[in-house]
């Protein structure tokens, strides 16, 4: 097994600016734990030529894997490409192979290309080089005396791609990687601390080889189990082993494991029962059919939505009642009632699920201040709502709406169809 | 006038493994920014003695300002402070202000304080003391040769509120800060290269002191031009007769300026002509109504929308006939402009925008493979259509397709309301 240390450099004047924020680097430092490479440093540096050369030189002499990411553009003031021939020393030479990938992107998407286009498949001679299926510039890969370098784009998920297919794979193959078995547990419903405080004694009696992390997100709290040790399966049985002790104390809160999403879960319940689904969505304005869309094969489950953003289409497409609108007001327990109602009628759906609310900044009142929302749930023979009062700006708001909307449904699910 | 270099250290092994994201040094970017100071490196290193004094090494070369955040805990993984010590060869002791503050900090709270808590009020003695009002971990300030340091914690607000209430007031009492003036121009619907292309000579007379970046995403480009030098006033009308002479060459996919999103921008477009808009998204699933209404103040102009995500309700709910289903299918020029003006007429709004499409991964033909999609824009007197035919996976196709239906409109809404 062989401690394999790590660094990202990161270029561009637009993240030393806070004109973009480097999400890249934070997304690599998790793959990368997840193989048990350990990253050891970031350098972010701007689109100049001393600061990038000195970054090269100072992470080879640290690392044995160094990932770059930006400053690939086929503009002027992208330099990493000429600036990684001359660190190694070789003349940028056209790849014929490049250059054909290049065309052909633009062939397939029926746009002109430029000269400049062109000139994204002359690489370094020195390079292995690296199709981009999703964007014109391609990777770039180099070793040196026991170093391997990685030159990727900016753009995230041109950068996931290349990692997924080329990167991470390649890993295994050149280091002698520690075994590391991981497993996700993933929850929704309840705080961090919350959490924390029903399982103290599970996370206290863990053996020092598995290691415990809190990863909470938007609604969710993940947690993570790492074991470390020489046997993948041995790791594997013992790590299913602590998760089958925690799960009788959470239960109720677990939604998936792994990469599994909140909607993908959900519509993997509803496909199992045969069941379909349909969304009255006023105050989360279309999130939550976007989040159920997302899933490949959702059509098998998901009907259709309604955003009724005024009141009269609440009455004129939902069969809301003009009553309750004006008794108890757009954001009421009555209105999401009927409005959850009416969308399971006219979809002719097993599952309607509404959300009705103030997201702000604007609307709000002594009595329904912003973050005032109530969400329902009807289905045969229930009608499940829940009140939520939310404290974040709008787009905050209006996503942990959602993810609530998500919840609601599941618990309904897991009430009625059990 | 003063060019002053910036760098962020950011130390903690949880930002290089992946379990939090850094988020402020983008915040101290944009800040610093904004005042005329270039942040000309950031660095991420882990708890780690040699890697931290190396980096302050390193930074002390190269920078006039040094921002670090992280690595205050009170508990033995946090080495920031007995590091800086040990850097400017002083002695941590008693600072009885700090643990008086540190002391009332709890007694407010009501919380027990530890002995690891009182010794946060213990610093190195060549530092000036910056008390933390809203956290136990202070601020320290070292000055040394020309050098400024100032560590924080990590814990953004924490840091945010020592950034303004201490270092920045600070700066122009130090520095003769230069001024600099930045402008974006957001453009849509057109490729880098392409752009480059247009605007060739126009970057190419670009005075020195004028820069240009490229900075694209998902569908769009922004151009981003930053003027240096001592005039605010003298540079923002360069920058804006700079902007003057390119709008012409590019007019078409101009949507905004600075920090406008093209949703804003839309919203502002339909505010400002008191027109309203309705959405049919069956491939989009909702994600245009929900970029739609993350804007503040959207229900001015969004009448609401329809999810159709099949062909019964296309016809039931919006009157798609169903011999256009039959006869063109689905995913069709004739269907999207009958989606168009069936939700136009449903919600009696000004403009209705429809989508329908194969996002993928399934449910491509020979004939329509995955990425296919029809978009469709109705208004008075109007109908116009677009094919577009993406390659990505299902979200960034749901993405880019809605990207492409918020464009669409934006072009028809300019050429029916000038």
């Amino acid at each position: 097994m062989q401690l394999v240390n790590a660094e990202i450099i990161v270029i561009g004047d637009e993240l030393l600016y806070g004109q973009i924020m480097d999400t890249n680097s934070h997304w690599i430092s998790q793959e990368l734990d997840l193989m048990g490479v350990k990253v050891v440093r970031k350098t972010t540096v701007g689109d100049n030529r001393t600061d990038i050369l000195a970054a090269f030189e100072a992470a080879e002499k640290r690392a044995h894997l160094i990932l770059i990411t930006g400053g690939l553009g086929p503009t002027q003031d992208d330099l990493t490409k000429p600036l990684l021939a001359e660190y190694f020393g070789c003349e940028i030479i056209e790849f014929p192979e490049a250059v054909a990938a290049v065309t052909e992107f633009f062939r397939k998407r029926g746009r002109e290309m430029t000269q400049l286009n062109i000139l994204q498949g002359h690489l370094p001679s020195c390079c292995t080089y690296v199709p981009n299926e999703v964007g014109t510039a391609p990777g770039m890969w180099f070793e040196r005396e026991g170093t391997y370098w990685m030159s990727m784009p900016g753009v995230p998920h041109e950068m996931k791609k290349l990692m997924k297919d080329f990167v991470l794979p390649k890993l295994s193959g050149i280091f002698n990687l520690p075994v590391i078995y991981h497993k996700v547990v993933k929850t929704v419903g309840i705080g961090e601390s919350w959490l924390a405080d029903l399982i103290k004694d599970w996370e206290n009696s863990l053996p020092d080889h598995i290691r415990l992390a809190y990863l909470p997100s938007l609604g969710h709290v993940k947690l993570r189990l790492t074991a470390f040790g020489t046997d993948k399966n041995e790791l594997y049985q013992q790590v299913e082993s602590q998760i089958s002790k925690v799960i009788p104390l959470i239960d109720k809160y677990i939604y998936g494991y792994d990469d599994e999403s909140l909607e993908s879960a959900i519509g993997k319940l509803l496909k199992n029962a045969g069941k379909t689904l349909a969304l009255a969505e006023s105050c989360s304005g279309g999130y939550v059919s976007h989040l159920v869309t997302t899933v490949p094969g959702s059509s098998d489950y998901f009907q259709g939505s309604v955003v009724p953003y005024h009141n009269q289409f609440k009455e004129n497409i939902l069969g809301v009642k003009s009553e309750t609108l004006a008794s108890f007001g757009a954001v009421s327990e009555q209105t999401a009632m009927e409005m959850a109602e009416g969308v399971r009628r006219i979809f002719g759906s097993d599952f309607g699920l509404a959300s009705t609310g103030i997201a702000g900044p604007d609307g709000g009142s002594e009595e329904k201040p912003v973050g005032t929302v109530w969400i329902a749930c009807a289905g045969e023979g229930f009608l499940e709502t829940r009140k939520l009062q939310l404290t974040q700006d709008r787009m905050l708001n209006i996503q942990l709406t959602g993810v609530s909307v998500l919840n609601l449904l599941r618990i309904c699910f897991n009430q009625n169809n059990k």
